[in-house]
């Protein structure tokens, strides 16, 4: 019932079909689960403040899933207690034209933040294994003949190496990437994509296309699947987390954020020992003034 | 005699002091040789011009040398002839405080062109395994402990080891990397810092502080050294050139571009069969118009 069961690091194969999607065979409080949760946004709290202050490492949180599988909810009700200064969400839509001119990772660089604050990702340079793989948008890609016209497995491969290399030289250069797969069920999403069609307030983010993505879920999960595998490393692991109940999600993303930051475990800054002597004398100009 | 001598892709070791400063031991006849550059930098732009149409490759070209070697006067005679619509030239000088506080790539990142254009830099990312190395900067830096902590020669093996990795995956992306250190003597420096301090309209690029870094001649040199060798490779090779003569430097730098650029061979695009069966329609148009 701990975190440890959905947590990826290589060390272990990922069997998709294998891991729940809800608490069921946890057997969890539901009550507790919340109490903890509110826990976790608290120490959320507290660690950013020291983060930001400390500046010596970056966070990167990258939210992978299905539509309907509680990205937007997550980053509202779970990242939602940062304090905004400090804190920058990107998503990642269609690649613009600009981008697609450009090495897959150019603009996720865009993105890296600095040293001290911590970036959301919804969606990410994953579209680029994922919706790309799925749809073999390589194919269209305007890029050398060497590059595109090697076989899609192998095209597939190096990409998954690019990544790899990159978390690692990221992890290297003080930075920490906490990478989340929202794991629902197909029967989940059906129930909130009725939802959403029933609901006024929720309609806009349904479209018709959505259906056409649901139609293909068996090569998703087999793209997430090899994919979580090939990129899940000691240092840069993954979360995969069940998504079919709200509460236990957001309590399971706020632990694996918790345990980040407590790993990097950051410190306000000392002053300087010649500034610290100067104390009382900045007191006295203050008193005087 | 060729460039193929001063050419290193990791098969053999680079020994910095056996290798020419300049042409004696090549036997060349200087005024060939001024002929044969001007071809190339004909070539240059016949190609520079397919380059941009084609937009399937980027280019980048990495300038990296000692004080007074001779990059800004090779990006202005050799690049010169380019078409400033598809090149920019980058110049690396030092980070800004926003640049230190991301990963030390970031920053080449940023200056990565489109496919389908030439980016020169002007020194470049590798600074931060030269400069940085050589006045072990590194130390300063505000990263995590487990980062700058660790035994200098560690955190450089992991910075060549990032480059590598970094340069490769351009190379898998659609770009080519053109490595080039302009290899002066020292002799020749001292006498261009010379005509520097003689030269009205060049003694600005005079300051005191190249004396305190020619000091460090043997350091750099030293530097350099291990650097071609960590990070020279059969895609992505440097090319060490004879600087002590301009013209014959002018000559090396513009074969390794074109050699780059042929083996590219960007085509013009292909006009859709669609659209070149209504070219009659579209003359006739016109002519009416």
């Amino acid at each position: 019932m701990s975190l440890k069961e959905y947590t990826f690091d290589g060390s272990r194969k990922l069997d998709l079909e294998k891991l729940p999607t809800n608490s069921k065979k946890d057997d969890v409080d539901k009550e507790k689960i919340i109490r903890k949760t509110e826990e976790n946004l608290a120490k959320m709290q507290e660690l950013q403040d020291r983060l930001y202050a400390d500046g010596r490492e970056g966070v990167i949180i990258v939210l992978q899933a299905m539509d309907a599988a509680g990205k937007d909810s997550t980053i509202k009700h779970v990242m939602g207690g940062f304090n905004p200064q400090g804190v920058e969400v990107h998503s990642f839509k269609q690649p613009s034209a600009d981008e697609l001119a450009h090495d897959f990772l150019w603009r996720l660089n865009k993105c890296i933040p600095r040293r001290g604050y911590i970036a959301i990702f919804n969606r990410s340079y994953y579209e680029d294994v994922l919706v790309v793989q799925v749809h073999e948008m390589n194919k269209g890609y305007h890029i050398a003949e060497r590059v595109i016209g090697q076989p899609t497995e192998q095209f597939f491969q190096k990409r998954y190496r690019h990544i790899r290399n990159y978390e690692e030289y990221l992890y290297e250069n003080g930075y920490r990437i906490v990478k989340i797969f929202l794991n629902v069920s197909k029967e989940k999403q059906k129930e909130r994509f009725l939802e959403r069609l029933d609901t006024p307030a929720k309609i806009w983010k349904f479209s018709g296309s959505d259906l056409k993505e649901r139609a293909l879920w068996g090569e998703y999960q087999k793209a997430y699947e090899k994919t979580i595998n090939e990129t899940a490393t000691e240092v840069n692991p993954w979360y995969v987390l069940p998504a079919d109940q709200k509460w236990y999600t957001r309590y399971l993303v706020s632990e694996a954020i918790v345990r980040t930051l407590e790993d990097i475990d950051p410190q306000y800054p000392e002053m300087p020992a010649e500034e610290k002597a100067k104390l009382g004398e900045y007191r006295e100009a203050l008193i005087k003034d």
